[in-house]
């Protein structure tokens, strides 16, 4: 007699594309597609395809986890827990992520927010496996974040949608208005990939490096992880995300990070070691469907 | 046989004042004293004997309280776990608040930093009994927060020192430079007690309902409240504090965290029912005592 294998669906579901795979217990995938998301009925009914062929190739899943684009209804209690809220994404306000999921494989279905999923898997297997409180940040098309406390992503009212903070206007910085649909200047609306688009016209990988850009997003995201020290008091934080491809950008963040904490907050980890404490993901792209991944794991073991 | 009613000893340790008491597990305060915060030792000394002599009186202590002032380290693994971090207050840096309680009254001791004891009051029979992820501010000499998520303060790489975010400058306070001694224009060194006395050399509840300062004041807390919503997306925000003891304050933040979330969080609790979302304390100043009660119960449980 020989132990079958154990299997699980994984689904990151992004608002650009999404990845779709099964993977095993040790965290690795075994096999993955993915495809740019369109509507829901067609795109959901790819992902359906891919589980239940490979599925049926591989051998039966035992849960599937899904990772969405916010925003989400993360309670339980909720009617509409699953769903997705309301969304600049035509077509996708109120789409239920879980019930045809659940109806069809008829196996647990385990369902976060891309970047709280994102942040499970750095803290399970990769760049933050060694603390049990973190935050982990994407900035690229636009900017989220996920936060872990006690091992478990924080659900509050709704989640965390750090991207909107407001951080001071950098002084080279002052005449741009913003790309933020919602609030102009916010974060995202400063330092998000089309951001630097819509002030320079390139990427920020593609500017020189004394081009002022870099320290006006440095700044930025300095602040950004200031606030963070400041309220939920992380042990790391994680900075992924297309923006963050060039490494030289991480290194400006750190002090610029020490500058707006004044000195106020004693801890090696922000100072002396402050390299250990801003560090990139371990996972990149791959951080999103691992987490499903490891939301899979967690709704089989939950049951 | 009869049963020996359930004591308990709580310390509130401000920076100005404290506040020791005995209480019962209904959350009773049965006496109490306060006197001025002096050097450690002296400081100490009188809480000691308040405990010794009216413990004697009452009943064996089962376990103590402290909420402390901070910074302090709440790290159980760490061998200052109990102290006080570097702070401005003369004397105090460094002070162990626990071990001599444990060596002379041989009971379990609870540890948290004020803010965070507070909340807890706050949760536990308070103004946030139903929900088990709030924020507790208080808005006085200082501004700090205490964070509960699912029912525990956050501890992380220390503990939330919310005060000292860096809130946009209101367009009628561009001149202000700010008093707080790290930071000068963060959060505390705009908004705090200090702030409102060094602009307009009076306390807000003192001004004119048309001065500028309600308004400045208000938009400050009202960015605070809004950093929270999209940082931790806490279920409630209790608001404490000297300078919240005119009500009409809080009625003025409610549409400024509006403002500031620009429509983005789409939950009732934000918006229609916002004046149940952020909220008066029930207790008042008694909330850092109630909290030290709290922990000692809590510390008793846990042997």
């Amino acid at each position: 007699m020989t132990n079958q294998p154990r299997l699980f669906g994984a689904i990151e579901a992004g608002g650009t594309k999404f990845v779709v795979a099964i993977g095993n217990e040790r965290g690795e995938i075994l096999e993955r597609e993915r495809f740019p998301t369109a509507d829901p009925a067609s795109t959901l009914a790819a992902t359906h395809a891919f589980l239940r062929h490979r599925g049926k190739a591989l051998g039966a899943l035992e849960s599937i986890g899904v990772a969405s684009f916010g925003p989400v209804e993360l309670d339980k209690a909720s009617p509409r827990y699953g769903c997705i809220g309301h969304t600049p994404k035509a077509g996708w306000s109120g789409t239920d992520m879980m019930g045809g999921l659940a109806r069809e494989f008829r196996c647990p279905i385990g369902f976060e927010l891309d970047v709280n999923a994102a942040a499970l898997a750095e803290y399970r297997w990769g760049a933050a496996r060694d603390v049990d409180h973190l935050v982990y940040l994407t900035i690229g098309t636009g900017i989220g974040g996920g936060v872990i406390i006690g091992g478990a992503p924080i659900h509050g009212l709704m989640h965390p949608e750090i991207g909107h903070i407001y951080p001071r206007r950098h002084a080279l910085d002052l005449g741009f208005e913003g790309v933020c649909p919602f609030h102009g200047d916010c974060l995202e609306g400063l330092a998000s990939g089309p951001a630097i688009l819509a002030r320079t016209g390139a990427e920020l990988r593609q500017l020189d490096a004394t081009h002022p850009q870099w320290e006006i997003e440095a700044d930025y995201l300095g602040q950004l992880c200031a606030q963070l020290v400041l309220t939920v008091s992380p042990r790391r934080i994680v900075v992924g995300g297309g923006v963050m491809s060039s490494p030289r950008l991480l290194s400006l963040i750190r002090p610029r990070l020490q500058h707006w904490l004044g000195g106020y907050i004693e801890r090696g980890e922000v100072h002396a070691s402050v390299d250990g404490y801003v560090v990139a993901p371990q996972f990149g792209d791959n951080a999103g469907v691992l987490g499903a991944l490891a939301l899979a794991m967690d709704a089989a073991a939950q049951t």
